[in-house]
Formats: C-alpha cells, structure tokens, sequence
C-alpha cells in the first residue's frame, strides 16, 4: 500500500512536470480501475481547481469533433494548455477511438500543449459518472487550463456531461430536424452557450432564429446568464474566436456570481455519491455477473412469482444478516 | 397497509376489466413513487408476461412518433391491443408530453384499445431505470399484447430503453449524418431490427447500403438473428406492414431460440439491481437535496482538501456506525 501511494505520487509529480508519458498512464489506471486508482485520487486532490472544464455536446452529425479541434487551435494559440476528453457512453464496434484520432492526427500529434484521449466506459462499475470527473481531476492537476468534455449523442449521457462542466456548449446544425425535435432533446436546459455549426450551409439561419425563438419563452433574471448564439463554421474557423471569447465571458460570470462554486459543489456531490453507490452495488454483488442470489429472485420476477420491490427487500436482508 | 393492498388489488383488477381510468391512475403512481407502489407492484406480479415489449429508438428527426403511430395502427387493425410509452429522459421544457399527445390527438383518442402515456423520470430517485419496467409491467397486467416503450436521442437512455425491451427497432432516415456517426452511436449493439424512415427522400437507399455494409463486418452465428432493414414511410404507411410482420419473426425467433427469457430474465436482474440501488441511495441520503454530511464532504473535496474515494468512504463509514 506504501508502495501503491509512493508511486502514485511520482506519478503525479512526473505529469505535472510535463511528461506525457505519466500523463497517458494515469489516466489509464483511471480508465482501466487500476487498483492505484485511490492512491492517485488522493496524490491528486492537492492540485486540483485551476483548470476550466467545457462540455461539448449536440447530436450525431452536427461536428462536434471537428468544433471541438478548431476550438483546441484557438485556445492553444491563445498559449493555453488544453486537455480533451471524448467519451463515448455506448462504447460501438468503432466509435470511441475515431473522435479523439481524427483531431489527434491531423493538428495535435506534436504539441506537448494537448492531451487528447478517448474513452468507452461501458461495463465498468459506476461506469461515466465515476470514470469521467476522475479522468478531469487528473488532467486538472497536471496543469492543463482548459479541459473539454465532448460526448456523442442526446440523452442521459449529454445531462450527465453538462453535470461535470463550468460551461455547456451545445452544437447544432441546419438539417438536423425541427425546432420541436431541438426542443425535445432538452438542450435548453443544459445549455450556457449555443454553436450553430456549418454556418455556410442552408438553413442555418433558420436554426438561430428558432433558438431565438425559444430562448425567448425562458425567463431569465437580472445578473442571470442568458445563453448565447454563436454562428461558426467549424472547417473553416469562422466564428471560433468568438466561441472563445463567449465561453471567457462566461467563465467571467460564473466567478463573479458564485456560480462557479456551486456548480463545483454540486460536482463534488455527485462523484462522492457516484462512488459511493458504486461501492455500495460492489458489495451487494449487484452489476457483476454471476451472483447467484439475485440471478435467482431475477427467475423469480421474471415468473411473476415476485415482485421486484420484494426481491430488491430480499436481496437487500441478505446483505444485512451477512 | 392492508388498505393500500387492497386497494391496490381493486384498482389492478379494474384495470385488468378494461376500466381506462384505473389503469391511468395506476400508471401515474409508478411515475409519482406513490406510497401505494410496492402494493400495486405485488398485486401486478402474477399477470405479468403475456406482453410483447417493443423498444423505438433514433436520433432526434428521424420520424419516431410517427413510425410509433403507423405501427399502433397496424397492431390495431390486426386486433392487438396497444400501450405505448414514450419517455423523455431529459424532461425539457415541453418535449415529454408532445410525442403522446401528438398519437393520441390524431388517431386513437376513441380507442380503448390503446393506452398512450408520456413519461419524464428525471429527478425520480432512480430514475429511468426504476419507473419505465414498472409502468411496463402495470400495463402488461392490464392485459395489453404488445407494448411500445419509444425514446428520444441516442446515447445511454437508449441503450437502456434496448434492455428494457424483447424487440429493439433502431430508426434511421436520410439526411441525419453520415454512416461514421451512425456507428458511433452504438445501433449495431442494440438493434434487433432497423428501419430506413422516409423512404421517398433522396438518400434513404444510401441509408440501406451503408447499414448493409456495416451488417456485414458484424458476424452472425447459424440460428442466430440478423437485424433485418425495413424502408419505410411512416407518413404514407409504405412498410410498415412488413415491419409488422418481422416484428412477429423476431418474437417467433425470440421464443424459439431460449433468447426471450434470457432477455427477460437479465431485465429482471437490472430491474432488482435499480430498486436496490435506490433504497441504498436513499438510506444514505445520496441524491435527495440538503443532506449536510454529503454536503459537507462536497466541500472538502471541491477544495482540493479531501479526494472523492476518501470522501465516500467517510459517508458509508457514517451509515455503519449510524
């Protein structure tokens, strides 16, 4: 155990001093649930808070990658040191990986600046809401500034996403169906800054208009933050400097109103009750397969023998008894 | 407690008589978390399992509520009987109830053949995962033969909702993003069945030929399923008959196969797991506001003093003691 902890903190130390390496391996371990993963939780907690974190999100199609390169560009000639994540929840054949390559190969490969790393983290216990914000602290205490969080799809994930960033971007583009749909997705709720992407494409002004327009039914008090529209093309640059500018507007306003602080708090909240709840299912055997108690209240559910709630009881005593 | 049984039992037995206005209420208690629900749950137990459950999901624009209304139909004009649920697990600001609304508005508001209910879990203690199987198992014991449970956006709600289902119906329509992020979306993983909507739109056969080609990098066992491509127009009704009859070919494949109650069985499984997890979480305080240990903790670790792991061994040890 002294060894894990001394380890973790060369570790630590050696990410913090620039080597990659270290960096690759650490988040790794988080990743993977390396049995050092608390050691180097605890070597890390020291260092955290410096760095801002962006979520980028919006659904399948609208360019989340390729917004998410060209806002790497302007951050890292702006000299900050930049940290993206992509993670992909439902883990396909061959999707995780593509995001962070694409913008790894084509701009990044050389740039000690950025840390890019995919992640999938189906079938690990706890799962995106344990993985994640472990994989930002670590990037936060390396030094890096910025941090973005960019997800595929529209959903749960998306909500949980916004969860972990002091500013939601959300991506749309022109032909991705109706207002309505837009709606739907709930995108107005999680939303600090609003990207219409492919600006060149038809249409396009169709969709700020119609986030206008529901922008307009929300309430927003004085001092609050009304959700800002940016037009960009991500392909060509248009529009980036100014996404930049927006999220250090906002970034300015969360400070000043305190709102930064809560949102941290109530991060904080969720990764101890995350891990928490994880470590409660360890010990009840519930997410690993092959617990033979609750495979068989499982049969009898599935029999209409029982009733779920029961079973849960069931499952529930005989941890409590054992 | 012997009144909530009873009632309980009265008003599934109502339902189970064709009384609509008991069924709704039952319904709503599963969404509510009413104090009733574990009595309605065992008073449910033995009447479920006669119910097909059919999963609807795709991207936002794809046309699901609409390729839910042609299938309702068709489902009705062979004398089925219906309920549909349509989740939103984001609960924006209108979108939950829209999708129902719109069904039931335009077609079957005379029918008490079909029972259509929009549902937002978010904020629930447990969420999705604990009310959607419940509402389900209500309105199988009520006696309907197929169940159409529908989502909106692609991401973690979905595959949720696929584990939630005996048939998984994966939506595509042209025009909504290249065939890279289809795969990242994770279809392949989840769909039994897909369909192509819109099929009087230029590119829906581009559609068809990249599933197609992506089917075939998947490998498919002797006597095993391979997701069959519907082209349909939901609108017009083109196709929706064969969806129909392949919907039956799949459930014939599931039964004969063993694959039915394996799938019930695990959804079983989660569905214990859930209602678990929740009472934990709740014995804890975790997830419900103003809990001032986990508070306090939140603090601690937001401040760089204290790591989450730590911080969630603290919480559990609290409750041991407690």
């Amino acid at each position: 155990m002294a060894d894990a902890e001394s380890g973790a903190v060369a570790l630590v130390a050696a990410a913090r001093a620039g080597d990659a390496r270290a960096l690759a391996r650490l988040v790794s371990q988080v990743e993977n649930g390396s049995p050092a993963l608390r050691a180097i939780m605890r070597a890390v907690a020291p260092y955290v808070g410096h760095a801002r974190v962006i979520g980028l999100t919006g659904a399948p199609g609208v360019g989340k990658s390729t917004v998410t390169g060209a806002l790497v560009r302007v951050l890292r000639a702006a000299g900050r040191r930049v940290g993206v994540l992509a993670v992909d929840p439902t883990s396909p054949f061959s999707g995780g990986a593509l995001l962070g390559d694409r913008i790894r190969m084509q701009d990044h490969a050389t740039d000690a600046g950025v840390f890019i790393r995919s992640m999938a983290s189906r079938g690990h216990l706890g799962g995106l809401s344990v993985t994640a914000p472990q994989a930002l602290r670590v990037l936060d205490a390396a030094g890096f500034d910025v941090l973005c969080i960019e997800t595929v799809g529209v959903g749960q994930a998306e909500v949980e996403i916004a969860g972990l960033a002091d500013s939601t971007l959300v991506i749309l583009a022109p032909g991705m169906g109706d207002s309505i749909q837009t709606a739907k997705a709930g995108v107005l709720e999680i939303a600090d800054l609003f990207v219409v992407n492919k600006s060149d494409r038809p249409g396009a002004q169709d969709v700020v208009r119609d986030l206008r327009g529901m922008l307009a039914m929300g309430s927003w008090p004085a001092g609050g933050w009304k959700p800002p529209i940016v037009l960009a093309s991500a392909t060509s640059g248009d529009g980036i400097d100014e996404l930049a500018e927006r999220l250090d507007r906002h970034h300015a306003w969360l400070s000043e109103s305190g709102e930064l602080g809560r949102r941290r708090l109530a991060r904080a909240r969720d990764e101890i009750s995350a891990i928490a709840t994880a470590e409660l299912r360890r010990q009840l055997g519930i997410g690993l397969p092959g617990e033979s108690g609750l495979d068989e209240l499982a049969g009898q559910v599935a029999a209409g023998k029982l009733d779920a709630y029961s079973a849960a009881d069931e499952l529930l005593g005989v941890r409590d008894r054992g």
